[in-house]
């Protein structure tokens, strides 16, 4: 693939009333606040627009479904992150779709966002490998409402346990699955059993909680697939140390409120959580521009649509290779480092001056193991243990948006380390027809 | 009214089986909590039973609904708080009623749980004055779905006022109208106010929050009914400082999604907050004891049901007069009182001792006004100002339950208090019909 030729904003380009150059961001999680914020001071105007009003900490949203963080603790107002910042406009809107020929973002009620550049930056969602019927039984994990939602399942369950007499009922209620053995698999997974096995237990009383089982299932021959072999098997170790059951090589071909079948098990469940394909937004079908199987938009070398060098797409929803081929993965940092380029790029437009290449950086491959563990796959180092766990903590703070929610994820962090106690464990927002497990233990939902 | 003989647990009241005397008491709020605690050792098997599995604080559940705290804060796992009390049951469920005959409270799945002694402990839910239709378009503000609701509604409103071309939709939007001038009203109308003039007045462009009106409505002729008169003076001048517009004297006639009707004025506003009248909980249905005209089961003056000594109820579900004949008030150290009483009578029938006898204590009724200000009525001594709000924080923050949660809130208000950010900022679990302002301002909300 050969590099476009520089693109400068020239004169035909501008609007002819020489206003300001007008960049549209659609989407406020990472790669897109991140182009916001480093085109400061570059005399731009921005519109950022998102579905939702807040930007979410996904990393650490696998920590509010298992109630030990605060929702407001990993999300932030994005009108609040961009508080202050000249030149900047943040709108609560749903896009539909892209006039790339009028140069114009389509929103949901029929309103129009014009623009001179345009940036995509619109995530990621859960793939089900053509069963999508399988969303309601095991949900994702993308949203503040997915969290929440996960949430209110896993201590239900509980809850449901202690008043169920029957006992094959109950063991059901008591059996956890996480599919898909990747980071967020891997750390819900470890994070449940501690919930259970440690948390929960001193206080219930016609179940013991450390019976619960937790699963993990793999379709691929090993957990943390990425990363170096020696971490996948220190991860396992550690997992079945916290007790919770790994299941490799064993693709799931069922999966309802009841039950999973995985392999040649049929095992009952009643809480399930998906952790195991993405599928990127409907970016490529908004422009008619090239995809994978994903989905994900096929953007060139310098994160531009092909054929519109006015329009980029960075983070989960494309799909970029590295010189030597690997894909840029779908990660945080990632998206961070392509909305840094793009507001690079946008700068040197501007000044006249030839565009920088992208060049993405691996930093690290890391994923926590409960609450005293982790691995870090650096390539050439790796870590593990206590003291990458404590690296992986630190990262995760450092990068948290504003000294508030660091101070206040540090705290829970250290009442969770030192005393077990997750403090986060509100079950709300039920729908009043969540299906009763039983006679003997329906339970009157919260009304939504 | 005379004092019933005092009721000790006699040989044929117990179980034959020579088992331990059995509490049940429905509801985990301030008085069902407190009950629970002070029968710490006293060698009886309680179960407490909730419809939800967490006990709310709700004197600050109105800073859930303007964005200052966190639902986490104000919130916490009924199990956690009992966590290692000896001889404690929890249980998630929901009552409809009761076999006094037969001595069980009877629940929704058809369970029945049996006891000795019953403390019916259920609170308060809202009254519209017999216009129930009134509550979709005011809710009030008793659980932590209230408090997210109304969070929702009124930052959704800023959201929309900023994409809203036509000026009066736009006014409409801005309008704020809290229903109610008692202590809960006064302190979500300074709080809105507070939140549009100041948090959010740097983030918003097309729309200056500050000219957001917030209107208090109260039937009565003053604000803080029940508090001396300097008082109420007091905290409508201060109100009116932070730009709450106070109708005094004024009933609301009509409220729909769209307007209010109160006086001679229809007023357009697209939010609007009731906080203006409640009534008791189904207990004394439950029972078919003599209720007062909001359904408050009318208890002897030591707490217990006539012609039932071995049910007590207690706090916001009941009326009972103090001796001076004045109604003990619907307040939570009211309900912590009645809690206290409740487990001494149960310990000193236990030990064949005469039972105390209930003497509701005030305290003092406090009230904030904005971060900065309080007013405190103490009856013969009165506070306001600053002063009076270091104690109303303190009172409040003592009155949390743990240490983790007392640094959680002290941080948060902090924030507030010198850099006018609030943090619990986000829009979540919208209803996907929830009905749009118009063209050119839908919304696509979160799917639920």
């Amino acid at each position: 693939m050969t590099t476009p030729a520089p693109h400068t904003v020239s004169a035909q380009d501008r609007p002819a009333s020489d206003a300001r150059h007008r960049v549209v961001i659609v989407g406020g999680g990472f790669g897109g606040l991140e182009t916001a914020k480093r085109l400061k001071g570059a005399g731009v105007d921005i519109t950022l627009v998102d579905q939702r009003n807040h930007h979410i900490f996904q990393p650490l949203l696998y920590q509010v479904a298992t109630a030990s963080l605060a929702t407001s603790e990993v999300a932030w107002p994005i009108r609040g992150v961009l508080r202050g910042q000249e030149g900047v406009r943040v709108l609560l809107g749903t896009v539909t779709g892209v006039d790339a020929a009028g140069r114009r973002v389509l929103l949901a009620d029929g309103d129009s966002l014009p623009y001179d550049t345009l940036v995509l930056a619109t995530g990621a969602r859960h793939a089900y490998f053509g069963h999508d019927e399988w969303e309601e039984a095991a949900p994702g994990l993308k949203t503040i409402e997915d969290a929440t939602l996960l949430r209110r399942r896993i201590l239900l369950a509980f809850e449901r346990a202690e008043r169920e007499p029957d006992p094959a009922r109950r063991a059901a209620l008591l059996t956890f699955v996480v599919v898909g053995g990747g980071p967020t698999g891997v750390e819900m997974a470890g994070t449940i059993a501690e919930l259970a096995h440690d948390t929960l237990a001193p206080e219930f009383r016609a179940i013991d909680t450390r019976k619960a089982r937790v699963l993990l299932i793999e379709a691929g021959p090993r957990l943390l697939g990425g990363y170096h072999e020696s971490l996948s098997a220190y991860a396992q170790a550690e997992l079945e140390r916290l007790g919770v059951e790994v299941a490799l090589g064993q693709p799931v071909t069922e999966c309802t409120r009841e039950h999973v079948v995985y392999g040649d098990t049929t095992l009952p469940a009643r809480t399930m959580i998906w952790a195991a394909g993405v599928r990127a937004s409907p970016a490529a079908e908004w422009l008619g521009a090239p995809a994978d199987r994903a989905g994900r938009l096929r953007v060139e070398p310098d994160l531009t649509v092909p054929g519109h060098p006015e329009i980029f797409a960075i983070g989960d929803t494309v799909s970029v290779a590295r010189p030597d081929g690997s894909p840029v993965p779908g990660i945080a940092p990632a998206a961070k480092q392509g909305g840094a380029h793009v507001a690079a790029t946008i700068r040197a437009r501007l000044a006249g001056r030839p565009a920088p290449r992208f060049a993405y950086r691996h930093q690290g491959s890391l994923a926590q193991i409960g609450k005293r563990r982790a691995v870090i796959d650096f390539g050439r180092i790796r870590l593990r243990g206590a003291l990458a766990w404590w690296i992986w903590g630190i990262a995760h703070i450092f990068f948290l948006i504003g000294m508030r929610a660091r101070l206040a994820v540090a705290v829970n962090w250290l009442w969770i380390h030192t005393r077990n106690q997750r403090s986060a464990r509100l079950i709300t927002q039920g729908a009043p027809d969540e299906a009763s497990p039983g006679p003997g233990t329906t339970l009157r939902a919260d009304a939504a």
